[in-house]
């Protein structure tokens, strides 16, 4: 007998049709004799809902009563499972955040899990009873409610199943996995059965919006395996599990692209020690995420220096580091939203030289101008021009081996 | 300095713009030096909405599992009013049931209250905070959610008010305080000063339903004086107070009158012990609550035996009362649902006589046949055909001297 985690997204409880489906799903597992907790995100939309209300109500609400309000829509969802899981004769029952003690920090908004105590989730399993979860939601030690952050129901999810020693936990979403690349703009791509939780934490942070990437961290820190699945098929997923844990190692695993950056550079900054200080403090200290930053040598005492923001952040960072120029003397400053990063990821890659020059060749020979490069141990980025993404993305994942079979 | 506990209802949050409104009123006390504690009730229309959820979800949604949805409602609205009050500039915090330490019983649902801890509440106060509690909720002693039954919000805020041994619990509702009779069938109706708990207990039972019937039950024990008046105007309402309180004592201080009642008629009953326990034994079992019974003497050890029960239960008491008949030899039974109850409450009455007469005597002149009479310390109640249900309520108003001079 195991012990399961489900998790079931937005978009998979979104009305009382496809609650029943879940339902369904749940008592199918709990009936194959596993002990099952389910996690619950809100139905799709409602969290837009009340924020749209709490906009309404206030300019910017206030982040302990925002908290407070967006713990309705996990707390709905939770109620509605766990009656109709009664209602079709199981035993069930719905723990809210506070319940199921899942204690964080006071970071409202975005609070991080500290520690989840498991005595009650335990006492009900032990009665066989299918445990009901609302994600998202946490408590911190004085007893307010705080919330994890976007898809923080799978954060609630991993970390449950971290606590409860869980064999697996599913992740159930509108997507039947983790795939080579996006099918939209590579038809060609497949389903991953199998990644690491490294690879997955690059493939998430570069936009495969599957699984929230702190979910990720925390099922890699517990060694929980990972299966993302569709609630809508019977179909297997994408696992995601320890790379040591025998899974066949590719050089490169997926190829994706990003769309949400920009780049702004500024040209014939002085090469001077405390240039670099005074060109990213005041973009911190606006809340700009800054991704890349590459700094080309000139020659006589200057450089050229360009990094990349979020596209929404673009124009506010161009005023910035337009400012920033004129103190520290700068020739020119301009930003370029018309661009995407595409990267390469795998494990495999660690152990395999020539990944980069297979990479930078495959857009050669499409006469894609490579404009920014970036690496880490798994992963190759390149900014590129936006109109060549779809373009890019398929040469990538021909190059790579990635291609279905058909 | 006083404690002033507001409560506003449903239709009083009913959206953003009346909560705005609520908001500005909490905050006119607060300035005026007052500690205030708000207790609010679901927008107007979500409790129902969220039934309706529960019923679409499964058909007889079980009791824990409802209550953790229902409470949601009034989490809602407790977090939008404190973050709209913190956005004003002033210090606020929302509180839920179980965390302004709301204790109940285990009756999900109908869950009375046990106690209520203050001191999170107080230690808000001191800081010169505004505290808003969700109404309607509470939670058990082993933390699940419990709701306090349609109406709840105002027994919370009672509640909370006797606790706190608040200087006033005022009722913000869409009515401007409670009049003499219903103004909509009495147009010389007067609103009501000021009148006593067990006047009111008289009037919310008989179908003045402002105030939740078991938040005077609460007043009335801890003596918590409670202000019933309109959110939507600055008008001094009703004072709901100890008949004690040197208030004037008029001999009726209103008439009301009930249409949700029905008749159930026994013809010749055999006179013999145990037969009103055959009667009214299935009756009970079935859920039905009976209000008033007449039993009249017939010649010939037989009786003949009314009843009456609400009017959505008329159809099943008249079936369980025909098997009845069945087994005790009753002639015939049958049943009237187009009945009326007109009362006249008064604590005066207690001190007068004639009052019972001079129902009577009114009655009689405009030709309205009494088919049964109840009366208690404070009331006399006439169940009356109910076509003459304006008329009957109107001559009462007229002869107990309650019209308004205009």
């Amino acid at each position: 007998m195991a012990i399961v985690v489900q998790k079931f997204g937005g978009t998979s409880v979104a009305d009382i049709t496809r609650i029943r489906n879940v339902a369904n799903r749940v008592l199918k597992t709990h009936h194959q004799g596993n002990d099952v907790v389910v996690i619950l995100s809100a139905m799709a939309g409602v969290t837009d809902r009340l924020l749209g209300l709490a906009n309404e109500a206030t300019d910017a609400p206030d982040r302990r009563e925002l908290d407070v309000l967006l713990a309705t829509g996990e707390q709905t969802t939770a109620a509605i499972l766990a009656m109709m899981l009664k209602g079709m004769g199981v035993q069930a029952q719905s723990l809210l955040g506070h319940q199921a003690e899942v204690v964080t920090d006071c970071e409202y908004g975005n609070a991080r899990i500290l520690e989840i105590g498991t005595d009650r989730i335990k006492r009900l399993l032990k009665d066989r009873k299918i445990v009901v979860v609302a994600g998202f939601q946490g408590m911190d030690i004085k007893g307010n409610i705080t919330t994890l952050g976007r898809g923080g129901s799978d954060t609630s999810a991993v970390a449950i199943a971290a606590a409860l020693n869980a064999d697996v936990c599913e992740i159930y979403t509108d997507v039947d996995g983790i795939y080579t690349a996006d099918p939209n703009i590579c038809p060609k791509a497949r389903k991953i059965k199998v990644i690491s939780y490294d690879e997955m934490l690059n493939m998430a942070s570069l936009g495969a919006k599957v699984l929230q990437i702190r979910s990720v961290g925390f099922a890699k820190k517990y060694n929980i395996p990972v299966h993302v699945r569709s609630s809508f098929s019977e179909e297997e997923g994408t696992m995601v599990v320890n790379e040591d844990s025998g899974m066949e190692q590719l050089v490169v695993s997926g190829v994706t692209h990003d769309l949400n950056q920009a780049r702004i550079t500024l040209k014939k900054v002085p090469d001077q020690p405390g240039v670099a200080a005074k060109i990213f403090s005041p973009i911190a200290e606006a809340g700009i995420l800054v991704d890349m930053i590459i700094q080309n040598t000139r020659s006589g005492g200057q450089t050229d220096l360009t990094f990349t923001v979020p596209k929404a952040d673009c124009t506010k960072a161009l005023e910035i580091e337009k400012k920033v120029a004129a103190t520290i003397d700068a020739e020119d400053v301009f930003a370029d939203p018309n661009i995407a990063k595409v990267s390469v990821i795998g494990v495999g890659m660690k152990n395999h030289s020539g990944v980069a020059s297979l990479m930078f060749n495959a857009l050669a020979r499409e006469n894609i101008n490579i404009i920014m490069i970036s690496t880490s141990e798994i992963r190759i980025s390149c900014i590129i021009e936006e109109k060549y993404t779809e373009l890019a993305v398929r040469v990538l994942h021909t190059a790579f081996g990635l291609d279905r079979d058909d």
